[in-house]
């Protein structure tokens, strides 16, 4: 054995994604849930949630309990983002930390309420974090919108049927700009299977609801498939905590 | 400080790609350097290069002398793969390795023979290979495959002038499917930029030489744009290991 690595921690960190309307425009915007912190380095601002990785949990797991420790909700969409390990991106020690990203439903999200040490923010309007955590959650913004031109990953911030207009908000969310609808109805209607439902409400034209091919999945990963789906069951919210 | 992590090891592995000719059909053809482990575990098997990260060396630049020490050659391209750390992925102790992939050129993967430990296998006919290392090749080989189609990096499996063949030969290579000459020269054409020179060899119409555009980089990362250049410089070759 060679103990070269034993100085060196190594944390889980997640950076997890929810749409809430914009508190001024009212619109669909992304919101990221962060942690305080109760010790240096870094004492009293605000982080992604994290911990250290322990000895009989994979790191996907590591990362779902974080998420779920500190929203209290299960992700529709778990995956790694990037391993960061620059020598001194932590004052005190190294510490290299394998991120994750993570997508949650609304209905899941309404489950996660502000507290003294957690709370939710504009992506893109966040406070100095800790550590190197805002160029953290800037290459997260990235992948997260690169990958929603590309793959069906809007979905996962949506609940299980949603009409054109509310599935078009989404996009419009993530990337910031308006599209036409009648380009995105082309673009997206081959993923999707109409409902036999409608919104109620008394219009005159009601929408109709639709939901995912559910056969297609949201991401190709090729040969790690199955590492974007975390095991995350049996755990309980405790104390949320962040690392470098 | 948190003792939790002190049981696992922390390694970095690099999956190197260069192009050489196939031994069969002579075609230029994905090949990747692997070192035979001289103790348990998986004594006598090959694997990917690998070593512990040490205390004062960024992940990227343990990769990148991974890289030299296996082959003696620097990187034209040098990238974070995936983070691996499924619990029992080595049979006497938990490791944690952040795979690095790298594309050599030509004239630096000749300087490389293969010796007694270090040996040159077709991409695609591997042995079966320690730890998890088949997985991690399979998907070095997906990612590859997936950003040859989006991004400029075939470039970085060429010398700095090339003809169009040459070119097309490279992606030929690596999506293992023969391309039409016509469409795949509009394809790229708008990345190139025409040198003077010419083939010479007395041809009647010697091809053009042609070189990138290398205002546009290979490949884009977002915020990360720093983090696929290593350097490693002053690094000296010694002995290959590899590590889970």
């Amino acid at each position: 054995m060679n103990d070269a690595a034993h100085g060196i921690g190594l944390a889980v960190s997640t950076v997890i994604f929810a749409l809430r309307p914009h508190p001024v425009t009212g619109l669909s915007a992304l919101w990221i849930p962060l942690v305080r912190r109760t010790r240096n380095p870094f004492e009293g601002s605000w982080a992604l949630p994290g911990g250290w990785v322990s000895e009989q949990e994979s790191l996907a797991d590591a990362a779902a309990r974080n998420l779920l420790e500190t929203t209290s909700v299960e992700p529709s969409y778990l995956e790694q983002l990037y391993c960061f390990g620059e020598v001194n991106r932590s004052p005190d020690r190294r510490v290299v930390s394998i991120v994750y990203w993570a997508l949650v439903r609304p209905e899941q999200a309404v489950r996660s309420v502000d507290g003294e040490n957690v709370r939710w923010f504009l992506a893109d309007e966040l406070p100095e974090l800790a550590f190197d955590h805002n160029l953290i959650v800037d290459y997260a913004l990235w992948r997260l919108r690169t990958k929603v031109e590309y793959s069906r990953i809007a979905h996962a911030l949506l609940g299980p049927t949603f009409t054109l207009t509310e599935l078009r908000e989404v996009h419009e969310a993530v990337l910031q700009r308006p599209l036409d609808p009648a380009n995105f109805r082309r673009q997206v209607e081959k993923d999707l299977v109409p409902t036999d439902a409608v919104v109620t409400g008394g219009r005159h034209r009601p929408p109709r609801l639709y939901r995912y091919d559910e056969s297609i999945s949201l991401v190709d990963n090729g040969p790690l498939t199955h590492s974007g789906a975390a095991t995350h069951n049996g755990l309980v919210p405790s104390k949320a905590r962040s690392f470098a």
